[in-house]
């Protein structure tokens, strides 16, 4: 995921589901349509394996990870997972200072 | 991973890597044993699929950070990761700010 020159945001998402099914991964993937149109919104990385799993978003400014944070329809979807799939999650807001890529020539 | 409290640092590294065999996953467990004996190291999340990666590590400040950088070993494996298995990758070093987590009771 290529993103702007920084100072921007990364909320790191780590999480352990083991009752992840079809279930969840609609929800995933409708949230990360609608994480898509929130304003300031820069990007995401995602990778799943059976039973753990690591969601990093990149955001313009606090104020838009706040406003995501507190969208209706991820209220929700934050709900259902506590309920029904994520056996323990840690969420991380952090200030992008510095960063770099390699791409095989 | 369980991380003290913010502030301290993470370094998000995402990477594409269609290449990985037995050989790869040895050096990232090497690396891995490695970056655990290195002041400031507070921890590491890393999930992994066929051909993706985020690894995420957490540091107590940025001079442990570029330490870990410019550990010889680390230089070395970094080389041959660009040479043999990344097809890309992208560092971002970020200062955390913030953090919560959830267990399910």
């Amino acid at each position: 995921m290529m993103t702007p020159k920084p100072p921007y945001y990364a909320v790191i998402f780590t999480s352990v589901l083991p009752e992840a099914g079809a279930d969840y991964h609609a929800m995933a993937e409708k949230m990360e349509t609608l994480a898509r149109s929130q304003p300031g919104y820069l990007g995401m990385d995602s990778v799943r394996n059976e039973a753990a799993g690591i969601t990093v978003s990149y955001w313009q400014d606090l104020e838009s990870i706040h406003q995501w944070k507190d969208n209706i329809e991820h209220q929700a979807a934050q709900r259902m997972g506590k309920e029904r799939w994520y056996q323990e999650y840690q969420v991380r807001v952090a200030k992008v200072e510095h960063a770099y890529s390699f791409d095989r020539p």
